[in-house]
């Protein structure tokens, strides 16, 4: 029997544990939740998870998981997504809560409200173009350093970055200016087999 | 040699990694990092963490590691604050996965914006009063239900959750119309023998 993940195709933190499942050949069944028609609102939905908030797993025993990384995490231990070493380990750690906190609140916020509440990238809040800006920059400078997030490798860090980095010029973020990130965009792509988005 | 912790005694994130180490008896030594007078924006302190926030661990190799809650996992591994159950652990992730999306960005924002900003609980925006509530709301639910956040023993999940919990009067919100919390926060503090907040 497959899991199920409860997920939104237009949604990065739900793509992520879709790319999870198909790097690591995982059985699973997508079903489809609308969440611009308030499908993750719904009783039914937050029997799974009270936070409201898609994606959640139905595991083969009927137990929910939620949280995009944290579920991420759960697939993707023991394999070779998460480094075998412990200091290794933790920096996947450090950058999915980074992207839970300094990225995604950001660049997934901008690429929302001007794609799905018809925005222009002038009308977003200064404090949005900022920090996504900052996001970026640091992206930059990380994926200048090496081939991916941590090591030479794919790891899960690059899978949960590059849901919405891949997206920021959906949000009128130019990523022609930060050419480091762009080269990394195509190497995850090229290891997710997905079609290149810029 | 111990691990170097560089924290603001303020900070709750900071807080999480000290009680982490008190109750797993890691030898650590904290450096106080004053946030409020720029010390986490300057240079010595970008090169450990270019994100710019504590805490930051520098552990005995000299290797950096930051973000509140991979440094307490990372610390925690192989401790009774990690499940042994793999559903366990994953549990343990979303709460503190959660903790940095939902409940900090609004309980840990209003303290700080009240205690240290000097605005008054009606002087914050309606839209971070509101989350606050609803994540105080869903604690209350899942600590009516359990002794602790995951299961009936003391997690990682408790210690990340309470750190910003039981300063939450500071930010305004009324803890008294959440019993459930309070009763938890106090069953934490016990384990963690700190003294009452509230």
């Amino acid at each position: 029997m497959a899991i199920q993940v409860f997920g939104d195709s237009i949604s990065g933190n739900c793509l992520k544990v879709k790319w999870v499942c198909d790097v690591l050949n995982i059985p699973c069944r997508w079903e489809e939740v609308d969440i611009l028609n308030g499908e993750s609102r719904v009783p039914a939905f937050l029997a799974m998870n009270p936070a409201g908030q898609v994606p959640v797993v139905i595991l083969e025993d009927g137990r929910a998981l939620a949280q995009s990384n944290a579920i991420a995490m759960y697939l993707a231990e023991g394999s070779r997504l998460i480094p075998a070493d412990r200091y290794g380990r933790a920096k996947v750690s450090e950058w999915l809560f980074w992207e839970q906190y300094r990225h995604e609140p950001y660049i997934a916020v901008a690429r929302f409200q001007v794609v799905y509440q018809h925005r222009t990238f002038a009308e977003l809040e200064p404090k949005l173009v900022e920090r996504g800006h900052a996001a970026l920059s640091r992206l930059e400078a990380a994926t200048g350093e090496s081939a991916f997030l941590v090591g030479e490798a794919l790891s899960l860090a690059d899978i949960a970055l590059v849901a919405y980095t891949r997206m920021a010029g959906q949000g009128g973020f130019d990523l022609n200016a930060y050419p480091a990130v762009r080269s990394w965009i195509g190497r995850v792509e090229g290891e997710l087999r997905l079609d290149p988005l810029v």
